[in-house]
């Protein structure tokens, strides 16, 4: 632990996780794509399959072209009920810092999702997020986004990315 | 987006926003119009009207004074079942600035009510905030606090203030 | 209130509080014996008991040693469905400071809960965390952890601590 690192960075880190938070909730998916480095990843898995080693992830983009590719086809060719997200994000956490100087963070979210029409809200995923952050540039971006959900259930339904 | 401003001031904003939530959770209701300017103005609204450009909200108060008289209502007239909000806030960011020097600033929420005779806990209402606050006094005040809930299903149901 | 205080020492309680909660949500609970100190004491309650000054609380540990027993107990020798918690923490303030110089803490919490083999996802538990941090040595630790849910009917069914 090291709480001089984290105190010097978490305002910076915070406010990215906060970004990516209300671009997804505000309908504003694409400017996601922006909070990642060109050659950002960003993968989502279950905590299932991550306790057991197991590859399998339901999103897993290697570069920030490819994310935007996925949204565009979320945009355009997938068929879904009209929904929104809200997300919670918290405990969040500098950790560490790789020789490369990327910060190590770790958060915990929970969204819940309402349907449009019906105006139902449901708890539709929860868990950790292991990021590499890369606070060098001028503004702070993703290297790796990596969250981790704690169901099982939420792995065919996932249309707009978390 | 500037990085500088948020962190700045962070820590004043995510004050105010996280004592508003405690005398709404702590159910000292009073204590929220003391965390407004006088002429600050409180709005609870739906997603639903306000992507539609529909000015109907569902509170909508134009002063402390105001805001206090309502208060005053619910707890001498309103007749409702025992209950306790909790609130979780999420997400804050400083994103900007006005000409007169108040603080823009948007954050997520999600409430939480639980019935006091039963104990049951359903999701209530989640949504964002977009508020304009004023640091340029001795203790942080909102100038306005506009809160758009996701769902629809909260409309007629809303007694005590989010 | 005191928002100098606050500013100051935000950072390091906040990353003390996200740490027990990931400690917990990893499945590494032991790790929160460590976030105490060798006197602290631990205490959850309902709202419902607290409102009416009952004393009956469902965990209270007085010490680290006694928690670590408590933890070991849960380790051993219950039966219960294997099941994950995720924490949300949140309106974090530093509300005033002791005369032996211990920081007063109040934020808010839900614990979510997974279960394993049905992946279904439960809201558990909200409420208030009234600590006692003891900024003065090398790490943050709890000198005291007043947790006060809102719900009556969690109260037999805690099985990990929250």
């Amino acid at each position: 632990m090291d709480l001089a690192l984290h105190s010097t960075h978490i305002n910076t880190v915070s406010w990215l996780i906060a970004d990516w938070a209300h671009a997804i909730d505000d309908d504003r998916v694409e400017r996601i794509a922006e909070l990642m480095r060109e050659d950002g990843r960003y993968t989502v898995r279950s905590r299932f399959n991550a306790d057991r080693g197991l590859p399998l992830a339901i999103i897993d983009t290697h570069s920030a072209a490819q994310l935007r590719d996925r949204i565009r086809s979320m945009r355009m060719a997938n068929i879904y009920q009209p929904q929104h997200y809200r997300h919670v994000v918290s405990a969040i956490q500098v950790v560490g810092q790789t020789e490369t100087r990327l910060l190590q963070v770790r958060s915990s979210f929970a969204v819940f999702r309402t349907l449009v029409t019906t105006g139902d809200t449901i708890f539709f995923a929860g868990g950790r997020s292991d990021d590499l952050i890369d606070v060098n540039g001028p503004e702070p971006r993703f290297a790796h986004r990596l969250m981790t959900f704690d169901s099982r259930a939420v792995e065919t339904l996932m249309i707009i990315p978390i």
